[in-house]
């Protein structure tokens, strides 16, 4: 299956992150796909994925406050407010038809994975400006956008999760996410930005944030159990 | 007129605020209050304002951003996205009223008073926590809700904006960022933090920001002529 | 006269800022040049430029924070360090001999112009990245050498202030953060950096941080007296 | 051994950290203190540890940038200035003392475990004050001192490591450092700081830099290795 089209930046990108196979292709997803991750695994990854959307809201509402246009914050401001008005308390919903319920989600100790993830996110949006900060969050938005898409339709336990990204919705904001970032940076570093040096930095910042993706999912699988028993 | 009750933090510090007077009843207030303000005055305050509420959205911003809990993201979040999406677009639509076109608003060369209030509130919540955000953002939320009060019912050439600001809408979101700002102090000074040396901080905060408001009605007035003219 | 050479960037950019004149020309700099600028202006300016030199500091820090390679943090912390332990201490020293003592520094409230100046720089530094921080950095470091240069030798009651900024020390650091701006935006965009869009927003901030020492100078032959005074 | 005496705030905050004796007494340090750490652990520590400075001279420069009073300013820039003009070209060259030449050093790709300490540290920094720097700081600083001041005097073939930190000249500094702090807490805080709903907060944030140290400590030990190799 070819990759799907969120833009001319993410096609660069995913093709230059060494991890992007790893990421998309993970034992956790190929997991949800055949319907055989273990239920532990999932909720340990569905507490720590609360954490990060707190930080990943946080991320969204620092781009809402760096960007350059009207229009620009306006795309940022209406993903915060989704997020932490909409998707988080949903979060809170389904790990509760889990049995985790708000307390235990909100006492969640953060894994180092977690806070690996982002805190890099946070950090390259606080010391860079916006396009850093596009770059580090693309991976996250458009590969769940790209592995949704890929396991659309394959049913199983994990249906309700593979629909909510592989769904019309989900891959609408992937287009609309890629659409803001190739005009972002059409409007900081001209249209010819694949050849500027600032975009091998930005590359940069993709490629690690997709390896601390792969980090992010080895934790779900492996974070119930002793990762060395045999 | 006593002074509205907006919280505990915002009683201390507009008594504690030297140029409070000068600012809730400066010349170009009590210029809308009696209907005798200069149109041209007026405008160009309208078109600085705009310029100003680009800031004050990515302030807001950065207070979701730097939030401790999900009620306060959600609380900021909720005001960057009423900002971008329905003040700012309701303020292009009262400039276009007033014969200035969205190019030219764009177009609109920031003030010196401008650019001094909406830096300081923005570097105040870059260098600092989000306490220090909402201690800068004060004067104008909680200012313009107390003007809005005490000339409620005014009529006059002003009205409009006289009743956004009196009207019960604006005063119950005064209310609830004075409860916002007081639930803040508590989760992160204690319930005694007015006599917490942070506070004091806090409290010259507001006193500066207050300061700068001065700054940005005089500029109204006096930005379309010569000051010294004879 | 010529300008000083002080690198490709500095010369796009002060040829580009409509105020680069009125800023290096200004009232207070020939009366500086003429020995008749009024001792009051003169302390007046002093004490806000200590206020200033503690935020220059800040925003130096935060290129050091920012910095991108070795070398960029170490230029940008040898001016941290500089300033925070020799031109400050000096400052006070000086100010001290015209009979301002160090509690009474210490005490300076902030003009708005300072505060429009200096937070101005520092959230270029915040939201941008170190371009947008060496661009807002550049009028006062480069501009300060311009002025030294054509100055120097005028002789008169401010020889000592003329001759700090127009000697070989002055001079050689203004060639070096030339220099470090001009590597800074070839690392970054490209040697073609001119023609990059991001470098007209860059070309913004040094015209709008130039625009705002035009109202630092402004503020000191003014500020110790009625603007509108007869 | 008792603990060293590096101020009041030290003192609380290790006594609070679940994981201080893990970092404190982690394999990788005893290894150290027998001299039976293998070599190549010590020489991927090593490089880490140079990405680590890199980032940790940013968070210093940070504080220099968002500290209250001179002093402080002072303080963080004079660490600022020893790391990048001194620690680290010494790194530099006691890494090529050990075959890892300037280019290989500069080559090292970040791992998972830097990134999370390193991006958590300057994360705090940006997105708090000075106080949530100086807390996230804390154990590094502190924590090697704690370590060298009980190592010293070991021998053996990591001696040199041992002696920099068990030395006079780096005790003094972590003195210097926890004087740092509790007065930059006296003075924000009040001396009563300890009951201020923030100290816990700062207290998690040690914690949290803690186990991120353990990471640290526990990536130099098998970071050359397969982890689940039998």
């Amino acid at each position: 299956m070819s990759a799907p089209d969120y833009g001319r930046a993410f096609a660069l990108w995913r093709t230059a992150a060494p991890d992007w196979q790893a990421y998309t292709h993970h034992g956790f997803v190929e997991g949800l796909r055949r319907g055989e991750l273990p239920r532990a695994a999932f909720l340990h990854y569905l507490r720590q994925d609360y954490v990060f959307l707190i930080h990943f809201a946080r991320a969204w509402a620092l781009a809402a406050a760096k960007a350059d246009t009207l229009a620009e914050m306006q795309a940022a401001s209406a993903t915060v407010h989704a997020l932490v008005h909409h998707e988080m308390p949903l979060h809170v919903q389904i790990c509760a038809g889990e049995g985790i319920n708000a307390a235990a989600l909100e006492a969640t100790l953060e894994a180092p994975e977690t806070l690996a993830y982002t805190r890099y996110v946070l950090e390259a949006g606080y010391s860079g400006d916006s396009l850093d900060l596009m770059a580090a969050l693309a991976p996250c938005v458009l590969g769940y956008g790209e592995i949704g898409a890929r396991l659309a339709g394959s049913g199983g336990p994990y249906a309700g999760w593979i629909d909510t990204y592989g769904g019309a919705e989900y891959q609408a904001l992937c287009r609309d996410v890629g659409a803001l970032i190739d005009g972002a940076l059409d409007h900081r570093l001209g249209t010819d930005w694949a050849r500027v040096p600032r975009f091998a930095r930005l590359t940069g910042r993709f490629a690690t944030a997709t390896r601390l993706e792969v980090g992010f999912w080895q934790m779900g699988l492996l974070g119930h159990e002793d990762p060395c028993a045999t």
